[in-house]
């Protein structure tokens, strides 16, 4: 089981191979038996498979090809929303229009997500995430028809895999670990952590290519820039707002 | 794979046997291999084995027991710093002190911490969250000396199961699931999908332990209250605002 977890890849291309309604059925059950807080259980699924939905749904992930290409895209939800009407029909007052309850649900959201990705892997198939979902929040709501107290979070392109593309690398584990207190990296940390992905061909050629001096440029001039993030830290937050998370 | 997926408890008590540090690492390293935004890697974990940083933590989980029984007690933080150190080392300007920043790390930071979870109790180990950690982040934020740009977002205890308890309810999984668009619930949809959460006796009991109408009002009036929420919630922002993600 740790194999599968250790081999996982990221899936980008999806054989033809529809995904059988009674296998996705049992990929949910398995992931809405994780953990949450209070078993409340504050999240909901909405399901694309149409042509139609896909196509509308495209633009907000960018145009990524795997929405249009992937038999099933996901995407999770945190979900206060039924939570609320059922209090309201148990004549109890829900207190849930409020950032913490947001948080919290954000988290089970995520990790219901993730183990139904794990699961998804461990029967053959393959997943990508779309972080876009937290960029173009607002048009998601939109095209999902999502009501107040539903903020879609993690979307997910689910389908048999095409290929098995080779691994990126990660950071050494002990470069992300911190023994009973938080250590700040010093420079020569810094190098260590970061060395083997800096020397890595493939990182190396991305520089050139992007005309960089670091790789560290490449994140900050062209992939993850200040002027995108603060743009979509402002959508998101009114996209919260409107939601009813925060004031 | 799937059984051990659908048959998962939440364990909140412990054997004594400790946990081998082999064995934690290969937990790390699968966790780390999860989907992460960009390759950025966006999060660290802190390891709480000394009994000292356990008493240090315990209040501000509510001294809920398994603090100071479990063997190990992991902190998962979305972490920038190590990210913006390495910019700043790198002749590359960091924009990521704001709040995408911050939800794009929370999320990676959420669906590591269940990567762990699931592939600790494929190796015979019990976890359990403890929500607490959004309630008394600035507090734990100092009790583990996190710099600017990290939160703690997921604390996990970790150890050998002592019993094996009863698996909670859940909600039916076709209430979570939305076909194309989001479908709200009616007062006939809501009766179906919380029908048998509310007659199952050990539910009914506890409504009638806390002199209350309905199960909805142990949440709203007991467990996850408007006061206890907008408090944290203010608590929560404020912490997000010091660690520099919100203006």
């Amino acid at each position: 089981m740790l194999k599968i977890l250790q081999n996982r890849r990221t899936i980008r291309k999806y054989s033809s191979r529809e995904i059988d309604d009674v296998l996705l059925y049992e990929l949910f059950e398995a992931a809405f038996r994780t953990s949450n807080t209070g078993n409340m259980q504050l999240y909901s699924v909405v399901v694309t498979r149409s042509e139609d939905m896909k196509k509308k749904l495209s633009p907000f992930h960018f145009n990524q090809p795997m929405v249009m290409q992937a038999p099933v895209v996901l995407t999770f939800c945190a979900d206060l929303n039924r939570f609320v009407t059922w209090c309201n029909l148990r004549n109890a007052k829900p207190g849930y229009d409020n950032f913490q309850s947001f948080i919290t649900s954000a988290i089970d959201t995520a990790i219901a997500a993730q183990t139904f990705c794990i699961a998804a892997e461990a029967k053959g198939l393959g997943i990508c995430y779309l972080g876009t979902v937290t960029y173009m929040t607002q048009e998601i709501i939109e095209a999902l028809e999502l009501p107040k107290y539903v903020v879609p979070l993690v979307t997910l392109t689910v389908g048999y895999p095409e290929d098995t593309p080779l691994q990126p690398e990660r950071l050494p584990v002990e470069g992300l670990l911190h023994s009973e207190r938080y250590t700040d990296y010093s420079p020569e940390d810094v190098s260590r952590i970061y060395a083997a992905k800096e020397n890595l061909p493939v990182n190396q050629n991305y520089v050139a290519e992007n005309g960089k001096e670091t790789l560290a440029q490449v994140f900050t001039d062209v992939r993850y820039t200040k002027k995108n993030n603060e743009f979509f830290s402002s959508t998101f937050l009114e996209a919260l707002k409107k939601q009813g998370f925060l004031h």
